[in-house]
C-alpha cells in the first residue's frame, strides 16, 4: 500500500510502513506536501473513522473527560502551527558507517518533514479536565497501534513533561496542510509536540493521562534513549540512557546529494537547519575544504519558531572531487559536534554531526 | 589591591582587575568561597555605600520607580539561588593555541565560579513598576563602572530578554554566600541572571529600562558576540555576530591540571559540567585514549538547576604520557563539539569544546 505517497518514495519497511522521500522532493519548499511527508510507524496503521474516535483524559485531573471528534473540533478554539517533525533515527545511515546498528531502519537524510498542523491546544483540553498544574508532572499518550518490536509486544505510547504539554505550540491536531489529517499520519487526531522528536507526537491518540512519572511504555522507558556506546540494548533496563525529547540543533544538505556528479561552474548548495528548544538558527556555515575555511549560507525567512529554516549558497566549483561540509549555529552561539563517530550510540539516535556530502564535479 | 582574594590568584590584568583562581582552589567544593570566586571587570571598581545606592526602573512600565537599598531589601520577599557564573571568555587560552586573539584576557580554566546568591526577584521589582508584559521586550541594565576599552568609552551596560528577566531565578542580589555582596562582586546590589554569560549579571546596577530593543551599550551591541572566523572585530558593526546569552553545555577538568605529573596507580580525575538553559547534565564521559573509548564519571548530586555539577572518576594509570579527554551530555542527548579549532572566533568567546589535559604519569 502506497498511502498516497510519491512513486519514488524510499521504503525502508513495508510492514510496519516506514519510508522517506527522495531528497530532491523534500527540497521542494518550506512546507512538505502530503505525498512527500516521511512515514515512521511501529505497527499496522489503525483505521478509525472520526465518528468512532474518542479521547479520554484522566489521571491527575479534577474531572476526567471523554471527548468525541465533534466535541474536540467544536468546543475548543483551534490554531495552526508550522512545525517540523523529525525522526530520532534520521541520519542513522551516517552512524552505520561507524559501526553496525542491528534491527533499526537505516534512515538516510529524509526522515524529517514540515507541515502546517491545525487543532486544539493540548493545554486547553487539559484545562477543561482540570489538570493539576504541579511541577514535575508528565502527560502520557496512548495509541491503538500495536508494535511487534516492543518487549513485551504492546500498543504505542510515550509521554512529555507537563511543562511542555501546556506550552501553546502543543496541539491535538486534526488537519495537516489544510487537509483532514491523513490516516497514515495519525488521523483522525494526533498529538503534535513541536521541537520534540517525532516519536512524542503520538498518532491516533485515544488516552491522555496526567501522572507523576514518565510513561512506562516501551518507547519511553526503553527505546528512544541514547545509551552509552558500550551498552548492550538487549539487556538495558527501563530508564537506562538519556531519554530523547527536545531535538538537538541540526542541519542537512538537500542538494547536491552524496555521491552525486555536478557540472563545473556555479553550484547552488541547499539544505535545512533547525535549532533546539524553539531557538533560532543564527548562522549556517558551508565549507568546500573539509572545514578549513567557511562561507555563510543565505538563510530563508523564519516561517515559525518550530520549523526548519532553509538555506542556500551559490559557489563556483572546479572539476574535481569535492566534499561539502555544513554546520549550523543557534542564536545562543551553540554549534554542532563535528563527527558521527563521536555520536555513535547502540540504537543510532540523535545524529546531529556536521553534514557532509562527497560530490564529483565534472566538466561541462 | 587584592580585593580579599587568595594570594595565589592568577591576575590577568591589575586595572581593570581581572583574575582567576588556581584550579585546585576552584575544585574545593560545589560552592566557591568568596576569596576564590573569579573577578571579571571592565573598569575601576565603584565604591557605593548601601545608603547612597539607588535603583531607577523606567521605560515601558506604568509607574517608573526609584528604590533605595533599604526599600529593595525590605519591601520585596527575598530568596536564594545557587548559580554558577561563567565568563564568556573562559577557556579562551585553548582558542589562543589555534590562532591569536589580540587585546583579550587569556583566561584559562577558572573564569567560572559558583555562589549562593540572595536577593529580590527581578520579576517582583519589575511588577512593582507595572512592567508591560509584552512579547519581544528587553530589560536593559546600566552600571556606573566606566570601561576604557569600549568604543566610545562608556559605562558598562547590557540587556536580557524580558521573558528571561521575569523568570523566577533572576535576582537583584545583595548577598553572596550569606555575606553582604562584596564591592568587587558588584556590591551593594547586582543583577544575577543564572544560565546566562556572566556579562549579563550586571554589577553595581543603578538603572533598569524596559525597552523594545536590546541595549545599545558597547558590551551588548558590539562585544560579547560570536563573529564568524573571517570577520575583523575592529570594523564589525553594532549588531553583527551572534549575541551571547545562554551559556552552552560545557565541562572542564579540575584535576589533574594540564602538563601536571601524577604518580602511577589510582588517579581520581575531577571536574565540572553544566548544561544550557537550565537543563540537567545527564552523563559525563572520560577517555584516556583520545576519545576512542569512554568511561562514565560519577556525578555529584544536583545542587540547583543553575549550578555546575561536579563529577569524578577514579582510574588506574600506568607510567606514560596520557591525555585525559572529557565531554558532557545534557538531558536531551546533546553533547559538545570536539575541537577548539572549530570554535575559534575573533573575540574568543564560547569555547565549549571537549576538555583535554595532557598528563605525565611517573613511577611511584
Amino acid at each position: 500500500m502506497s498511502w498516497g505517497k510519491r512513486a519514488d518514495f524510499v521504503v525502508r519497511n513495508e510492514s510496519p510502513f516506514n519510508a522517506e522521500p527522495p531528497l530532491e522532493a523534500l527540497a521542494g519548499g518550506a512546507i512538505t506536501t502530503l505525498d512527500t511527508f516521511y512515514c515512521r510507524n511501529h505497527g499496522d496503521i489503525p483505521d478509525i473513522p472520526p465518528q468512532q474516535w474518542q479521547l479520554t483524559i484522566g489521571g491527575m485531573v479534577d474531572t476526567p473527560l471523554t471527548l468525541t471528534y465533534e466535541q474536540l473540533t467544536n468546543r475548543f478554539s483551534a490554531r495552526s502551527v508550522v512545525a517540523t517533525l523529525v525522526c530520532a533515527g534520521n541520519r542513522r545511515a551516517e552512524l552505520l558507517k561507524v559501526r553496525p546498528i542491528p534491527g533499526k531502519e537505516p534512515w538516510a537524510h529524509s526522515a524529517v518533514s514540515t507541515a502546517e498542523w491545525y487543532g486544539a491546544r493540548l493545554a486547553d483540553v487539559l484545562d477543561a479536565a482540570g489538570v493539576h498544574r504541579k511541577d514535575g508532572l508528565h502527560v502520557a499518550f496512548n495509541a491503538p497501534d500495536v508494535a511487534p518490536e516492543a518487549v513485551p509486544v504492546q500498543a504505542y505510547g510515550s509521554s512529555i513533561p507537563l511543562s511542555k504539554a501546556v506550552s501553546e505550540e502543543v496541539l491535538l491536531a486534526w488537519q495537516m496542510n489544510s487537509e483532514p489529517l491523513p490516516r497514515i499520519h495519525g488521523g483522525p487526531v494526533r498529538v503534535i509536540v513541536p521541537g520534540y522528536i517525532g516519536a512524542r507526537s503520538v498518532k491516533w491518540v485515544h488516552t491522555i493521562t496526567v501522572q507523576s512519572t514518565p510513561s512506562e511504555n516501551y518507547f519511553q522507558a526503553l527505546d528512544y534513549r541514547i545509551l552509552p556506546p558500550e551498552a548492550d540494548p538487549a539487556t538495558a533496563a527501563p530508564g537506562e540512557g538519556i531519554p530523547l525529547s527536545v531535538v538537538p540543533l541540526n542541519c542537512d544538505i538537500f542538494y547536491p546529494g552524496d555521491g552525486e556528479a555536478v557540472p563545473a561552474g556555479p553550484l547552488t548548495i541547499r539544505g535545512w537547519a533547525m535549532a533546539a528548544d524553539g531557538h533560532d538558527v543564527a548562522r549556517v556555515d558551508v565549507s568546500l575544504d573539509g572545514g578549513r575555511t567557511w562561507r555563510q549560507a543565505d538563510l530563508a525567512p523564519v516561517t515559525s519558531r518550530w520549523s526548519w529554516r532553509l538555506w542556500s549558497l551559490t559557489v563556483d566549483v572546479l572539476s574535481a572531487p569535492m566534499t561539502v561540509t555544513v554546520r549550523a549555529w543557534d542564536d545562543t552561539g551553540v554549534t554542532q559536534p563535528e563527527s558521527p563517530a563521536s555520536l555513535w550510540n547502540p540504537r543510532g539516535y540523535g545524529n546531529n554531526a556536521w553534514a557532509h556530502v562527497d560530490v564529483n564535479v565534472t566538466e561541462h
